[in-house]
């Protein structure tokens, strides 16, 4: 039933019973965590036996000869690249392999532009402003590296096939100052969108007025599918670039931070060769070779993509029921009471949830009294400030699942009372 | 004897004689380096069980309950922490463990004073000119960093106790300018020097005119002795500092790259408390965590500092003889001649050696003719130029000892040609 249709005394009435129940919640003193994108233990269990894969025996040199256990191969190893080229559909000279952290090249390569700037292009840290895209909701930790840069991030807002590319057209190509955009283009973080190939596409042609501007193409859950029968493509950015006249436009990141070990993976860079070269030489001067038997321990358990995706599977059945689990109780409990919206992903970390204008900070506080970390309200919008602070972003991996039902069920109260609060407020 | 009390006949003669050794090593069509600081094969495989250490079996929870496997404990899983706080004599409070590379520490902090400044002062991107102190001969990747940042490089001489004081006290404490100075205080990079405890207490007590200077203490060998019974300590900068009122002065490296891996291995920032919460604030938009399971894998090879300092002696059995080999050669066909002069270091990677001026891109470029890759010439100087043309940096490590032998005998060959074609111009 619709909240907003029913009377001051329905809702009071209602509002009682709720408040009995958050009481009864509190009461049990819980400690309870939907706010970060981190696999749970069992996840991280399914890539144990990789722990076994080296040992003291093991061959330790590479097709090259070059023994990965020594200094060198600032690329990568060529075997380790041409698994990310496998997956990502491009070829291995378009990659460059580096350490655990796909945030860590984002932010160098943020930070290469600042101190050298772009393919012979005016430094970053010469100009008056600079300014960046973000599509919205997204992910704090792209809008942090532009805090950290006193990077302008300007708001776009995103539809079911990604963000509003007459916007994005439009701005890139008038505004010189616009020298990037953030882009989680499969699963997005949170909402779960996949960017149709219009859209791609429309990426790829764009005609910036800097001709230092890229695309920042963060495709942190390339495999993340939740549905083995329901996965989502998306198309080669990397290709579509190219064939647009646009080949160095682009940076692509990936990392198997969530298919082996968050801190423990392996990540990469993927781009033109241009892009790729200039990465190299710079990179030259910051250390003279990444992990090296980290990179050989992931490509002698992954020997090809089609082994990562197929162990990806596993993650799945671990993560669906989570976020089935949360799916069933938003819809059970709040459908049709207009008082909220949600997605429902079929990949990725996350659930994008909407609540009604003004309340989602009310309602993470609300959680937290009660023992439930949700993440910051506004954490999905530039400098953590939701303009409408309506959206919440429902982290439900890493909780047992009695642990999720208990937080979810919560957050449900919390969500109502805030809402027939609101709703009270213009009865 | 003498080679300049030599006649013109007496040289000339001896010249020929080396021109037909030169030509007959030339025929043999060598492939031979002395060129890189890297550990030999056989030093690779002593770390080899570090690969066994941890199996799907291992526990992987830290002290703290933490899991090893999940992102978060960005200043370094507290073992780690604590094995370095071990080693470097500071507290667990006053290190950073990062990843694979001390370079990557040393590059990231310049960057982050380059980018936002360093504890609240101007960011050095907004200053017109910043310097650094740069003692020589010195290691070429620290000028490299200082080159990608156009910061201007300043050498300064150094003596048996490190470097002239006089002058560092002296220019640190006019000009504003200088921001830091780079130093390998102990088995210096190239010519083994340790400094003393009166340099070190002297770099301690530097009154800087720049708030925003500092020490740049590049403990990258500090266990890597080459005999056992002749082990040489330094003071500790980071609590020296502290005692001279100076506790934010400095920022202290090391890693264990030629204790286990290269590429392979863990390093650490070590400073005051102020200096490492200002690092992690900052590590925080660049990573969520580093591989705490290298960590993990280092602090199970290594309980404690001195299982460090046992392993380092096996390192030192490999490398010693190959010192050995090369610095008797050196005393065996050199000493006495007047035409080079170069140290015999307790520690280290690297035997400094000093050709006569003018000479060493000459021999440099003979090696090379025969088959012998030498450390470019000028390489150990600010902008790869040497402004004598003498200081040449072997690195005995990586050959086999017969290959080493073979090298050195080229590289003898070519200093005493180098060194007869120079004495002739003035005969």
């Amino acid at each position: 039933m619709l909240y907003n249709s029913m009377s001051r005394a329905e809702l009071l009435e209602l509002r009682n019973d709720l408040e009995a129940k958050f009481e009864q919640k509190k009461g049990l003193g819980l400690n309870l965590s939907m706010a970060r994108g981190k696999p749970a233990k069992e996840q991280l269990e399914l890539s144990m036996p990789m722990m076994n894969i080296i040992n003291e025996n093991t061959p330790m040199a590479g097709e090259d000869g070059m023994d990965f256990r020594n200094y060198g191969v600032l690329p990568g190893i060529m075997e380790a690249r041409k698994l990310f080229a496998d997956l990502l559909e491009v070829k291995p000279e378009n990659i460059v392999v580096c350490g655990n952290a796909s945030l860590t090249i984002m932010y160098d390569v943020i930070s290469r532009a600042f101190i050298h700037g772009i393919l012979g292009s005016t430094p970053w840290c010469k100009l008056d402003k600079v300014k960046f895209l973000c599509p919205v909701p997204g992910y704090d930790r792209h809008f942090t590296i532009c805090e950290v840069f006193g990077i302008e991030m300007i708001p776009v807002a995103m539809d079911d096939n990604g963000p509003d590319m007459d916007v994005v057209e439009k701005m890139v190509a008038e505004d010189p100052a616009i020298k990037g955009i953030w882009c989680v283009p499969k699963y997005s973080n949170p909402d779960g969108i996949v960017y149709s190939d219009d859209v791609v596409r429309r990426f790829a042609a764009l005609k910036p007025a800097a001709e230092d501007f890229r695309i920042f193409w963060d495709n942190a859950y390339c495999i993340h599918h939740l549905y083995e029968d329901k996965q989502c493509e998306i198309l080669n950015i990397v290709e579509e670039c190219a064939k647009a006249g646009n080949p160095d436009m682009v940076y692509e990141f990936c990392s198997t931070s969530k298919v082996t070990f968050p801190g423990g993976g392996i990540s990469c860079l993927a781009a033109s060769k241009a892009n790729i070269d200039a990465a190299i030489g710079f990179m030259n001067a910051q250390t003279i070779s990444h992990d090296k038997i980290n990179q050989l321990r992931h490509v002698l358990f992954f020997p090809t993509a089609d082994d990562m995706k197929a162990h990806m599977l596993k993650h799945a059945a671990i993560m669906r029921p989570k976020f089935d689990a949360v799916l069933d109780m938003l819809e059970k409990e709040l459908d049709g009471t207009g008082i909220a919206t949600w997605k429902k992903p079929l990949g990725g970390y996350f659930i994008g949830f909407n609540a009604m204008e003004g309340c989602a900070s009310k309602i993470v506080a609300m959680c937290k009294e009660a023992g439930v970390v949700m993440t910051n309200a506004g954490a999905t919008w530039p400098y953590g400030k939701d303009p409408m602070d309506s959206s919440i972003r429902i982290a439900p991996s890493f909780p047992t699942l009695e642990e999720l039902i208990e937080a979810a069920e919560i957050f449900i109260i919390c969500v109502k009372i805030v809402s027939i609060d609101k709703i009270l407020e213009t009865k």
